[in-house]
Formats: C-alpha cells, sequence, structure tokens
C-alpha cells in the first residue's frame, strides 16, 4: 500500500521509535492493534444514538457492569478475573469479525476461527504475557468456571438491554421468532438466577409488546 | 418529547418491568446511562477508522492497557483497582463533556462540573454501592495512590498513541506548539518512568517530523 502523510504511522506496519526495549515495543503493538475493534460493528443498536455498536464499546459496558453487578453471580466471582475476560474476549473479532446471535450459518465455524485469530493476536505480546493473557481467554471460551459464566451472562445481557430499550432491536431480524431469544439468552441462568429471571422479564415483555414476531408473523411497529 | 415506537423505551426515563426488585432496577439504570458515553466524542482521530474517539472506546483501550502495561509502574499498582478506575473515571463526561486537553479555557471549571456529575450519576445506585464506586472515582480525581497515577498515565499515554499514529491528531489544533504536548504529558512520569520516556520518544519523533509546529509556525503536512 503506497503511504503518504495521512496515512496513520502505525497503519499496517507499526513503526515505532527504534530505540523501543523489545518487550514494551511488542506490548505497544499489541495496544495499537486494539484500536481495530472501534472498527468492528455488532448488529445490536445503541440507547445513545441512532446507530449500530462496535466491539470496542460492548466490552467497556460490559467491564462496567461486572463492577456493578458481580453480586448476582450465584458463585462468588473473581472481578478482576472477570474483567480481564470482558476486556480481552472480543478482542479475536478483529480478524475473526463478530458472529450474529442469530445466525446458526455464520456461528457453525466460528470457534476455529476465533482460536486461529488468537493464535495471531496474542503472539504478538512477549511470551510470558501472550501466554497468561491467552489463558485468561482460553478459560472464557472454555466456560469453565464462574468469572467464565458470569462473563458470558453480561455478554448475553448487555445487549438484551439495548434491544428491549429499542423495542426491539435485533429481535426484528427476518428469521427470528419468539422462541429464538430465550433458547439464546438461557446461558444467563448459568452464572445468575437473578439476572436469568430478570431477563426472562424483558423477553416476556417484549414478546407482549409485539416487539419479537412469533413464529410466521411480522414483529409490531 | 413526544414519544413514539422509534423512541427507545429506556430514553428520558428507564421503563423497566414493573417486577425488578428495586436494588437491581438502580443498577440497571445505572448500566443504560453508560450507555451515553458512546456519544460523548473526544479530540483524538482514531488509528482504525477515519472519525474521532468516543468516551466508550478510550476508557476500553485504557482498560486493555492497565491488564498490558501495569508491570511499568515504578510501584506496583492493584490492577482491579486501576481497572475499577479506568472504568469510571470518564461516566461524569455524560453530563459534563469532555474536557480537551489543550483547551484551558475550558478546563477550568471542569473539576468543579465533573463533581456536580459525580454526584448525580453515581446516586442512581443503591447507596452502599454508589459511596464504593464514588471513593474509587475520588481516588482517581485526587490522584493520591500509585493506582490514580497509573490510571491517569494510561489516560495521557493512549491519544499520546492515536496522535503519533496519526502523524499530528491533535497536535495540529490551531494554538498547539510544541511546548504544550511535554507540558500536558509529563504526568506519565509521576507514575513510571519507562513509559515517559517511551512517551518522550514519541513527542520528540513527532516533533522532529514536524507533526507539532513550533511557536508561530505551522505544522509541516
Amino acid at each position: 500500500m503506497p503511504r503518504d502523510d495521512r496515512t496513520p504511522a502505525f497503519a499496517g506496519s507499526v513503526e515505532q521509535p527504534g530505540s523501543t526495549p523489545e518487550r514494551l515495543r511488542r506490548r505497544i503493538e499489541f495496544v495499537i492493534e486494539a484500536d481495530q475493534l472501534k472498527n468492528v460493528f455488532r448488529r445490536s443498536p445503541l440507547l445513545a444514538a441512532d446507530r449500530r455498536e462496535n466491539d470496542a464499546e460492548h466490552s467497556r459496558h460490559l467491564a462496567l457492569m461486572v463492577l456493578v453487578l458481580a453480586e448476582y453471580a450465584d458463585r462468588p466471582v473473581d472481578p478482576l478475573k472477570a474483567l480481564a475476560m470482558v476486556v480481552l474476549h472480543d478482542l479475536v473479532e478483529i480478524h475473526a469479525g463478530d458472529a450474529f446471535l442469530y445466525d446458526a450459518a455464520a456461528a457453525a465455524d466460528q470457534p476455529q476461527r476465533e482460536r486461529a485469530a488468537a493464535d495471531r493476536l496474542f503472539a504478538v505480546l512477549p511470551d510470558d504475557q501472550r501466554d497468561r493473557l491467552r489463558a485468561v481467554w482460553d478459560e472464557f471460551e472454555a466456560q469453565a468456571g464462574p468469572e467464565a459464566r458470569f462473563a458470558k451472562a453480561m455478554d448475553r445481557l448487555q445487549p438484551l438491554l439495548l434491544d428491549y430499550g429499542n423495542r426491539g432491536g435485533t429481535w426484528r431480524t427476518p428469521g427470528v421468532t419468539e422462541a429464538d431469544v430465550p433458547a439464546r439468552k438461557s446461558v444467563i441462568g448459568e452464572s445468575s438466577t437473578a439476572l436469568w429471571e430478570y431477563a426472562e422479564t424483558l423477553i416476556r415483555t417484549g414478546a407482549d409488546n409485539g416487539w419479537v414476531p412469533r413464529a410466521g408473523t411480522p414483529a409490531r411497529s
């Protein structure tokens, strides 16, 4: 790609000053790569503006939710580990893209593509840090402990709030019907009985209001 | 404001289901209010796209930097506290707006406006949680301990990376000259000798390249 003075100095390759120590250079490269998350767009509409949310905004919202809602987890959650999980979990979408929750076909090979993306992404870091952060990412993917399940619950509850607040949001995607929503969201209950009860109430209220179509009928406006 | 079916259900007032327990209702209201941070725009240009960054993207980037760079702090940092600080620090800008670093006039009454915004914002939460999270925010504002200073260092280093990567960025704002940049950024050195050394190198390289004007001369393109 031809470069001119309007090409960001970091675009494509990182041109940090030559005097930068190797460990720091690799970490800054990782931080710079994460900027791209701001340009990976999700399906969820914002409440604050008439546009879709991007991955950076989404994971920042999850971090706030971990701070505010952690006490609702049925099993005690280490908040630092849960925060690290929500901060790291979607970085792979820089390379693998966002898989829309209600698109089963696109989701089929998403785990493979995300693992390949994680291999590529975390390799930028110094080896010891790569291993530590990759282990956090792997634990989230494996849904092994209470932090992974709570982080996943936040990941499902947050767009539910956006969809509910937008009187439908992604629930109005053609092909999505009333039964699809609780099926995709019930994983919240594997972390938190109280938050799944709340989520069910939102889903039921949305369905009663006609914001998600029953099978074979369009959603009411 | 007249409401119609395109008005988000949460806009203006929160219309959560009536059965929501009080403590949960207040927390969700706080989470929903934070959505507005995605619509508070900063001066810094992104690297990933040709637009300005918003506050939600900014603080998400800081959270990642805390995870990746914490070992550069001169004094040991509790990463959970530092993460909580970067996640909470800019929420007040929902009400107080973003104060541009190089606009001394706008910055003059920013602390007062931000304290008033914090009073209003955190009051949404249950009282015990309001007090805990407000204490974290106050500690950041007071720049009292190593976590507050490290969080501030991240807050200054992150836009420096964006400006450097964009071959100038906000450094090209009319009226900003070479001496202004280190003056506004040297606070990084109060947390981390290594990161301030790195930041100084970026600033010096940018100045050598003409990306920030010397007093009385325009920046080179």
